[in-house]
């Protein structure tokens, strides 16, 4: 039974996230979704409303379970159990930053391995922040998150 | 049962090789470290001998076989039942080229899914052509390979 | 009758921008240069400021107007009647941001090209924030932006 | 009548080469596809071959014509009367050799401007290297290069 | 008699800077370590606890003195006496940045050279903003600043 | 007496490579220009030609030695009485490569520290081998090497 945790900020979880938790449901055992809670930024979606998100989203995928995380990423992988710490790759500028990360979490924690995942080439230009834009705008953005995703956004700029 | 092989070239392994495959026996249930014959570049050592070194390395590990291979790397993960491809990225220059092979590698067998671990950053400056390159001036390389590599390449360049 | 946008902040305008607009009037029968008006950033001009300064430093190119927008900016592309989006690229980390943002829009409006112009290289290091912390200490600015803008420094840091 | 030029090896033509064709048809006059003949490195195909499998694939493509060149790319791009060589972009290590390549330009010849495209995404993991490497090990390449040039690997590697 | 700056926020002083500063003293006569009063961002700690930190970390290094300065970094480079900005560098996006500043400081003072120094990779994953986040989380930190700093982390958070 | 090495091929030198130089000389009390004899490429120059158009180039600069060396570079540092290695750092392809060089010198040799420096930016798309490929075209190379240089490469291509 090896499990991992796929953290992040979800502010909204998007169509890239969830081809990255395919992926990984076809590699681990089980997987928990975990939002952070305290990134530094002030998300637009409360904790709640992401982790009740993903939950829609994901209701019909086996083996994934949602919670949310105040604290390391680390002590949160031990306190489930798990054994990775999954984290999608789009890009160069990603990478160092996931690299610095990576190797923190590797030595605060040796027994944690990250293990990273690249999206279908069609997410390369998929970020939240880059929805959370459109959707500012009021532009279409079926194409990019779920429909209950698009509910969301269409209560929060209405 | 989740498969994985990690390809490579293998001229020769190197510690960084090997502390890949240690973080890769704690997410899968087996893995095959599989030798690229035909990689258009000329190896300082042949296919049986690069085989021969991992073998001898990587004995006490268990879950972990050997083989080698030529054509495409997603065909081999299908001959042995594989479900990932893991590999190393250690560099942005790594990365690029990494991410250009996962896609087309994504695009030949969807069901097959690259995964991207990073060796300890002690490791970073390690790659097996500058490891060559140091025995073949005679420098000491026992930091950075196995023992029997160290005899291997003294034999090389005796 | 091709024409193109120039979209930017021109917090304020620099002789880098001006770089691009020379290069871009040489390939395209007419340029918009088109002000962003909401940024997510504070700018230290107003967006009337700066398309002044823009009007006042463009005033003897041919075939260039000067406007300013809200939204998107493909949406703004259409609404000029512009086949293309112009962006200069000085660096690598220019580039990942360009390179998502032109997939974008290209995902937003198929019939939109993004074309990236280099400047010259005297312009590598220049960008509007350096030009803005260098006047901000009363350095004098007179290489990197035109008469005008050093005045409006001039006035804004007095 | 702005007119393009848009060198490169083509060894062979991909539908990634395509794409930048169709999008530079939208913003110039017309195009001159020119296949580059000593680049340092064997080709695969012939000059003639090349060139050949060019006019095949664009022969239905207005104000688009191919011509092959030895020599400086900017000499050529002034034999054929063009204010702009195109190449497109893919990855920070395309941009970074491309960068060089365009400031020697610009310092070589002052008039001719290099623009950037990006193909679509779909085409991030294409390469004309990659292609060969597939066709080498008899793997379908008809999702990544014209009929015409599917035909010309069967020939080449029968 | 060299004498170089070492400028930086230093909010706080890591290992990562301190495995610079002994590198540097091989290099140069004597070193001023600098701290930046004003960076846009709001520190942690304040001036003068950034700069008794730094103190009593580098009591032991002769030629090492510790200074803050605002303004220009080329202007304070003069005010010293100093021939050389000393730089880490770690990552490429640390590289990108670093180059900007670089060439214009060559631009505002041609007769100061900056000098780029790499840390020991096993601080490649080290920068002030993890220590401190890791330090709010009340995690050790031991490994990464010094004793006096870990103290004074302490006291802020307790 | 702070002495440094400043290896490289060398082939041939251009003003980037004195421009570097010129900064180092600044910084050490001696410099030791050393042509690398064995880089696993065949140059077009023999080291004797490199070495010589060295000499000619730096007659005028004083404390500057030319020599060349075979085998490891930190080795040659420490029979030189070097305290550094100095590299000079024009793009982030550069940056990763040096990157990994110094760290294994580092590991090596901890004695030697190696030196980074930013050549200006008018030779950022300057390198020797762009220089030898416009030297074969029978362009116009004046701009990007010495005269003697210039010299060389006329017989050379005769």
């Amino acid at each position: 039974m090896k499990k991992a945790i796929y953290p992040g900020t979800f502010d909204p979880v998007t169509y890239g996230h969830i081809d990255i938790i395919k992926r990984a449901i076809e590699i681990f055992d089980s997987i928990v979704v975990t939002v952070a809670i305290n990134t530094g930024k002030t998300p637009l979606f409360t904790t709640d409303e992401r982790v009740e998100m993903l939950k829609e989203c994901l209701k019909d995928f086996e083996n994934v379970s949602i919670d949310s995380f105040d604290g390391l990423v680390v002590d949160h992988a031990h306190s489930v159990g798990a054994v990775s710490i999954i984290r999608g790759l789009r890009a160069v500028s990603d990478f160092e930053y996931e690299f610095q990360m990576a190797l923190m979490n590797r030595k605060l924690a040796g027994d944690i391995t990250t293990v990273f995942l690249m999206p279908h080439e069609k997410y390369t230009y998929l970020n939240s922040s880059i929805v959370r834009n459109l959707a500012g705008f009021r532009s279409d953005v079926s194409d990019f998150v779920p429909p209950n995703v698009k509910i969301a956004f269409d209560k929060k700029f209405k």
